[in-house]
């Protein structure tokens, strides 16, 4: 991979320049927030002229290892002000890598809103108008490239809310056979897509020559190596077999399932919704249901599913814990068929499940519509997508609809809606909210996953581990690999190194690619210093310092102070 | 004055203490500035516990030098997030100056919002329930109150829009006899204000004897002189006779008149709105109308009205320049009429009048009705006070309305609309509308007045020019003098130092009288710097540096660099 590709949305240019050589050494998140730095003044409108939409696969982007087709979008985002960067699966990233495209930037905003397709081929770049897409959702949109581009092509597109410059607004991509739509869902990347006048990109790599690797042996081992211990980890089986949403039940018993616009940790009808329950449905119903599904071709977790109606048809691929926590339980929803279904609306209005769930909770804490009150939740996100006022504001985040509604009970940190995690009960996530250049983000440094090792209600260790997490998750990210390739790595943190030097012949030791972790956070924070995001400005929501959260009655008790203090050891460690 | 009171908006309790020594040394915005910096975390939420409201009437408020009925009221701002001051003429800053209250800080907010009416009287401070108030439009809530508390009391109150906690609402102050409606505007007091759900302060000064100065003569004799001053000023007659917007077809000329949505500097239907035509109307017409009315009693000034509607009897006291301006020729109105009512709605709403036609403006560029439709606007305002979905979003102000409605030109800065002057085309109050610890706010420094000497449209001298005019607010807000009395101060400023002293017996020179408005900025800009919303953060909209400005065809050319100069030399200096 070394071509920067930039398209330029007012004039229609587009340029093809190799990458330098420090550019070489940058890859997703990494890359991103170089970019960020170097290219978009920080305190810009995040919609407007300066703002840059940045596609960029991982640094082994373009191998057989497992689960890299995993790929980065960025830009400045209208929920956080501050950098995203928002990692999805999917087919795209793979043909985009193989195409030998390190960054993809889309620059400017046109004149007057468009409706354009980018097309990228091996030989060609071409953005042409396609007013026949505008306002299509993301099915009907894949559908209609489909028809024009074939079922090869890898698809990068948003829906209506995208296109309306809503700041909950995600960028879809589409997995193989178009089963499952695939979301870099968070900090509202699918509004400065739209503001872009961009609907769609479609890429085609059928002509393209797999690449080299420096050492291609070396590569194939250590794809090797990885692969069998993810195959040995006992996690593997179980999210293969009931997906993301295997957590839920202990998330429910550790008190930090969101509930009701977090306003309990526990929701009575868990065992309605959980991982298991998921399963049990998919097999039970048959049709297309699936459990265990990949979203990127190659991934040994597959940790998807294709969740099906009653009457065996897919109601929506895949449905996850994320997605159940907030448009279930935050809602006081308990019922799958309907979860799946506020899904699927979501997916084709084109929004954040998180952002979504999270700000119909605060419109029901409103009284705009009940706990529970699925029908009237489906009403509304369909409301997102017609644009309808209230529609337009749920599809702008939690803060615009606290703010509009008048609700003090805003789950958001920075600007962004938080997930699945409630920070009272699982305190390194708080940590990790506030101190975390993406905001309230549990990728950037999920602490449920140490949940066993750090007693996730007490104040002691957060902040430490937060940091590792963080640094972890940084590097993964600029990998290219699924947060959920960690365990090996903890165990066996060389391997790094040897993809490294697999795929590129570089030189690097474990410890470099730790501070490949720190570049990337120390990047990220420097940009939302100079956008005025900096961590010290946004503390937990107020209410979750002093409303203890039932059952556990947990507060969120780490100060402002001592959270600093994770980024104050900035020299390199054992992070994995 | 030496009194703070503090209101537990959660508890109830009242408290009652003497001013320190230190504190006997602030009034007004400077008290604000300190109490706010003191008090208030930087970073909470302006509409939660943290947060104070804060009445408190300038340093000269319980004498009987003119204007001095003007006081601040203040807090951390909804719209800016950063420390707000905004002040008012009526009835109330007086009678709280004469019970020798300093500072009356509303604190926290109640477990459930309620409708409670604040009392001060000089022997009883209670606070209790008014549930009959709850929703009530403001001259409705006056005229409840008066049946209770009589017609001597002064009162203080927000609209409906407050008790939303819609950031565009302001709080609203009674002048004598009911007449006019006064607005501590900007910000979003209001909100603040509703937050603690506190609906009216009901100020009764009947039992209090004059305060002495400690030198009768002295101050007799300086505000004798102010006076003469400000009569033998040609400006002042001007203002007498066609009110503050005497300015409007100078402003025209010079092609800074918001215009449909800041996108034109000059309105062809100017002449329908300007002084000399409201001037006219309220002589034709008879009736109820006055030109040349007082907002505070004791003003020699008098530049308010009463505007009639066309059987005489009164539509809106006092149509201002800005009202015009914003609601008039930004949203492509022209008719006086229609303005007039646009503005009177406004008032029972309790919203700011720039905040809301700043919001209707980009309402229009969206579609949601034409330019011009005066009926629709109203509608518009209507539904502010009726909380319906839209008009939550237009309450809110006008950078949520602009991020709702999917609108790039937002003409705000730090949160808050752009006033009655394009910055592209009087640039001193661009550089202004950044650097203040205000956001966009005229009254922190307005180039207006200063049009002949430094050429609005052109770059030079703007900077240092914002900073005289900005340490020049700064000082009579302090005092709690009209920003009209600036001219006499300019000739001779030495009579600051006298009036300190006839009041407080205080040993100062003009030089420390300076400080006093440095010493205000800097403790605004420490508490933005760790509220996070410094001046360096938040550029003029990018569509200003983009747009020439018809007719003049000016753009907004000054660099933020050039811009953060303006605090850069803090040593006093020859401000007046």
């Amino acid at each position: 991979m070394k071509w920067i590709i930039r398209v330029n949305a007012r004039t229609g240019k587009i340029s093809k320049q190799e990458a330098d050589q420090e550019e070489m050494r940058w890859g997703g998140r990494l890359l991103i927030s170089k970019f960020l730095l170097r290219e978009v003044p920080p305190t810009c409108d995040p919609l407007g002229r300066f703002n840059k939409l940045i596609i960029a696969p991982g640094l082994l982007g373009d191998t057989l290892v497992t689960t890299t087709g995993k790929f980065s979008v960025g830009g400045k985002s209208p929920l956080t002000n501050g950098v995203k960067e928002s990692d999805v699966g999917g087919e795209a990233g793979k043909k985009i890598a193989r195409l030998g495209i390190k960054a993809l930037v889309l620059e400017d905003i046109p004149e007057k809103a468009g409706t354009k397709v980018l097309t990228i081929t091996a030989n060609q770049l071409t953005l042409s108008e396609a007013l026949e897409l505008k306002g299509k959702p993301v099915s009907e949109t894949i559908k209609a490239l489909r028809t024009q581009f074939g079922s090869q092509a890898g698809i990068i597109c948003i829906g209506p809310a995208g296109e309306m410059k809503m700041a909950g607004a995600g960028v879809a991509v589409t997995d193989a056979n178009d089963i499952q739509v695939r979301y870099a869902a968070r900090g509202g990347l699918g509004a400065v897509m739209g503001s872009k006048g961009i609907k769609a990109i479609v890429v085609d790599d059928t002509e393209v020559a797999p690449p080299l690797a420096y050492d291609e042996a070396l590569l194939r081992e250590a794809g090797k190596t990885l692969t069998q211990a993810i195959m040995e980890d006992p996690k593997t089986e179980n999210r293969h077999k009931l997906g993301t949403p295997a957590i839920l039940m202990v998330a429910n018993e550790l008190g930090l399932l969101p509930t009701r616009n977090f306003s309990a940790g526990r929701f009575e009808k868990a065992e309605e919704i959980a991982g298991e329950r998921v399963a049990e449905v998919i097999a039970a119903r048959g049709g297309e249901g699936r459990s265990g599904t990949p979203c990127v071709r190659g991934c040994v977790i597959q940790c998807c599913n294709i969740f099906p109606d009653p009457s065996g048809k897919k109601a929506v691929a895949s449905i996850q814990y994320e997605n159940i926590a907030l448009l279930g339980s935050n809602c006081g929803i308990g019922n799958l068929d309907d979860i799946a279904e506020l899904n699927d609306l979501c997916n084709q209005v084109g929004v954040d499940t998180i952002e979504t769930g999270a700000a119909i909770g605060v419109a029901m804490e409103a009284g705009v519509i009940p706990f529970g009150d699925a029908k009237g939740a489906k009403d509304l996100v369909l409301q997102i997508g017609q644009g309808t006022y209230l529609g337009r504001v749920l599809g702008n985040g939690v803060v615009i609809t606290g703010r509009v509604l008048g609700v003090r009970r805003i789950p958001a940190i920075k600007g962004q809606a938080i997930p699945g995690y409630d920070p009272r009960a699982l305190k390194g996530n708080g940590v990790t909210y506030i101190t975390s250049p993406m905001g309230a983000d549990h990728t950037a440094g999920n602490a449920f996953e140490t949940a066993k090792t750090v007693n996730p209600i007490a104040k002691e260790n957060q902040v430490e581990n937060s940091r590792k997490l963080q640094i972890r998750a940084a590097i993964l990210d600029t990998m290219g690999l699924c947060l959920f390739t960690r365990p090996p790595f903890v165990k066996n943190p060389e391997l790094f190194a040897l993809f490294l030097k697999g795929r590129y012949g570089w030189n690097v030791t474990y410890e470099d690619v730790q501070k490949i972790g720190i570049d990337t956070l120390e990047t990220e924070r420097e940009f939302n210093r100079c956008a005025g995001v900096s961590e010290e400005l946004y503390d937990i929501p107020e209410f979750m310092r002093e409303e203890p959260l039932p059952p556990r009655n947990a507060i969120f008790d780490i100060s402002m102070e001592e959270m600093q203090q994770v980024w104050e050891v900035k020299i390199p460690q054992d992070v994995f």
